[in-house]
């Protein structure tokens, strides 16, 4: 699950980049306790959702409820090259893991 | 080096999601003769740029010339679950690669 940080102005490809290293983060980062509901997701499409967060503190508030269930996170710090102030937070992945878990996180927001 | 096929109607969120597939299959997908490319792609931020290409065929051909330079690509065939047919080309990823490399073959795409 990809949380966008909706408080920035990001076009289409700055969205996707960061998409791109929130993946990256979240699997290179990942817990070896993590590492078989890694190979399901792997197995499985790899399945990845956009949705929307309000900001930097919801994105944080998130996380932090997500760990507080035991889901492994990564949130992207941008270093601000282009669009957005250097050290803005644009995305929290949350994942791999169940649909349940997931929805009981952020099932509530809007998709992007 | 992500190419995203903009003779899809894809939105924010779904690009996204496939720029996070792209670099997922990219990663593992790496032969080792890459690695080294990896590893100082990691550690020098992992940047990505999101360019435009104009189709499918666009997407190929633009594979077909990294390929021919020795440049690690992978293609994402989406699953068509939501908003275009299954089995759509919907981001190409190049790289990762020097950024002259790069530029041999998509310097001239317009930026997503």
């Amino acid at each position: 699950m990809l949380v966008v940080n909706q408080g920035l102005k990001m076009g289409k490809g700055k969205v996707a980049a960061q998409a791109g290293h929130a993946c990256v983060h979240a699997l290179l980062g990942l817990e070896e306790a993590h590492h078989g509901v890694l190979d399901a997701w792997l197995s499985s499409g790899q399945r990845k959702i956009c949705v929307k967060g309000r900001d930097a503190d919801h994105l944080l508030a998130l996380q932090s409820s997500a760990q507080q269930a035991g889901l492994p996170t990564s949130l992207v710090r941008d270093a601000g090259h282009t669009q957005i102030p250097a050290g803005s937070l644009t995305v929290l992945s949350i994942g791999p893991a169940n649909e349940e878990a997931l929805d009981a996180i952020t099932g509530d927001l809007p998709l992007l």
